[in-house]
């Protein structure tokens, strides 16, 4: 139980602190003229702190998921028993309900269109007048999620230095959204796109299927890159 | 007596680096156009590093709280006695003071109006225009405290990896202030709003209720929430 | 062949991640104004930590060089043996190119001129009209990647903090980047630089040999100062 | 004669990259509008990773001062030996200048005007149209240098968590630089004002006093107040 409570307050976390940053803080255009936000730099290091500060906070009750497709994705690695999965993903996407329910008080709404309200989205410019076709958006969740599972198997990993794992693991989910928000908004995590895509409702939620799919995806074929390619035999033996 | 002059120091220094981060170098317009400031970024990375570094300097003396609600939400998760609570909140406020006074005499004077001299503010539209309610900005900022405190019992917990417990919070701070900094100018922290309250006065002293009164509410929920729900009994039972 | 295949993956991800974000996301100016993209900070950022979570998750597989002037410069340094120098300078050049033909796909082609699709180049003015000769690239190339080695070098020493070498070695990679964007779009790597330049092709071919010469030559000028002026003797005997 | 050699490259490249990350990048602005430089939230990157970087590499080695203001604080702590401070300073003096030489080459020039190649100054309008005192740059200046002494004496402390120092260390001179470039440049240490000023000349030769006085007072008197008012009374019989 208290597993399950450190999934929801981390996703809670994660949803309130990364889309809260990019809903209230990224943009700030003063009368006078440029821009004094924390731009699109700071949402990035927002979503990356939200897991760096929760994983060594309650990392050590639930291991520190706080996204069904790092509960998968371990799963698929061998790290994970398949009998939590479901409760630990039922956590976080009541926590990340939450956190978006209080970003929707506070904020007064949702706003309209593609990308409101911190939504992920495809074939759309949101961004600087470019889109990016379905295919694109489901090969680059696709890739990065992938990377981030082959990140949290090595750093976890026994021959490795795995007390700097909540840096390392922070820090990539802070680099895979550098490379992404403007392709995506960047899911790479199925509960922060729901909770944001059942507030805005119409072509969000018809868009989310890929930010579950793509995501859970690239989580699996991630561990099982790790497991079968990188994970030495040893290694192997000394788990089981 | 040692760990008073820790406390002193240590929020000297979080008022005199983040608030004067955010007073000198947030906003820095060249007139041949653009920003080339810190922007709100860089303050929020200013405000969580006072915390990062003096939590490695002096936090083995004092704990390094350097902020009443922190040293309040501690006690209410057991973690700190009672009757230390007054002086160490005595001296974090008398540090926050003298920060202020170092910075009204570098700056010449506070300014005006709603968020001059760092002050923290509801009910004002300070940045972009939008305001925010004073009901919202106590959600926020009792919300953030509360999982400030979540960061600060679980990181320092005996299971947890506590070494790295200076990172986390500090960038706990950081990531507080990504969020809501265009809210409420960002507070958590009594001691801070206080020490810029009293230099500007007027309406700042009017709305200081609400950071003190919101972050220590959150602070003690927070210290509750980790010491019921997250803390493992057998815990409990090495702390006695 | 499991430090090959890190080899692979931490290359792939370093050009996915640093490039990628340079392409995507550096510049996103909005309809209304200001920039709002991750600007060269975010590059430089997203560069350094593609390293230092690579290294965390697969340092303990191959080294985590992922650069073949890492692998030369560790060679000349007298920490890695001559005859694996070649696979893993192929591994990383492979993992290099499959990164750059995702990033092709997902942009949609290449763009053109100098520094297109994140290239190197030298004298010519592709950030704020300031063109920096050949010599100035040259130097700067093989002087950064020089300092780049020595700090390898010395954070892996026995000697040294080694578990902190994947923070300082990621974050020197990110300073690199803050130097050097704007005088040559930063290489110090000649696997990136590769790259980049076959899928764009022409001049970006033909200046590509000043980013495998000065970067490689900067590193076994790196390796041999860390091994003759810095190393203790002790500690070579220790290694012998 | 190593440990002249550390300090040698170490402040070689805490000037070539703090300095040279200011000269070359802080400000890029895109004919299109807008600034995609790393602004100066970046410089402050900079500046505090190569002490961050040069700390884990060679701190083994020399201790990691790259300061004449650090090693005479150090010494006043009762840290550092009286007899080796002049050859680090005169070492650290060269490799200041060394890197900007090189910087020199790179730049073609140094500019001119207040600030020009980094140089340090006070009672000038370097920074959005508002210029500092005399008295207000140097008091920023000693304070600032007494809190990076108490920051560097805390870390290295016997009690405190120690391999933490470099991260500590190097983000707090980040922070320095996140609070006062607009005010002096951020000085804190004689060696890099003295390399830019020299290159200079001029105006910049008459104010490089306060950037040797108000550092040296400051880091001194931040060495007295560790070692009399935090360090433990056990902390310094085990010293001796």
């Amino acid at each position: 139980m208290k597993k399950l409570f450190a999934e929801f307050f981390g996703t809670f976390w994660l949803v309130f602190g990364g889309c809260g940053s990019a809903i209230f803080a990224s943009q700030i255009a003063p009368a006078e003229g440029g821009q004094v936000g924390i731009l699109l730099v700071g949402v990035a290091l927002a979503f990356g702190l939200t897991v760096l500060t929760m994983a060594y906070a309650v990392g050590h009750i639930s291991g520190g998921h706080f996204n069904p497709a790092v509960t998968l994705g371990l799963m698929s690695g061998g790290r994970h028993s398949a009998k939590e999965a479901l409760p630990y993903i039922v956590s976080q996407c009541i926590g990340a309900i939450a956190a978006a329910a209080a970003l929707y008080f506070i904020n007064g709404g949702t706003g309209t269109g593609p990308g409101a309200f911190a939504t992920n989205f495809y074939d759309h410019a949101v961004y600087f007048g470019k889109s990016y076709s379905m295919g694109a958006a489901f090969l680059v969740e696709f890739l990065l999620t992938m990377f981030f599972l082959i990140i949290i198997m090595g750093t976890t990993d026994k021959m490795a230095n795995g007390k700097f794992a909540g840096i390392a693991i922070g820090l990539a989910l802070t680099l895979i959204h550098l490379i992404s928000i403007p392709l995506t908004n960047t899911s790479v995590n199925p509960a922060r796109s729901l909770s944001q895509a059942i507030f805005v409702g119409g072509e969000a939620i018809m868009q989310l299927w890929l930010f579950w799919v793509a995501p859970i995806l690239g989580a699996i074929v991630g561990g099982l890159i790790y497991k079968n390619l990188l994970q030495s035999p040893e290694k192997e033996a000394l788990d089981s």
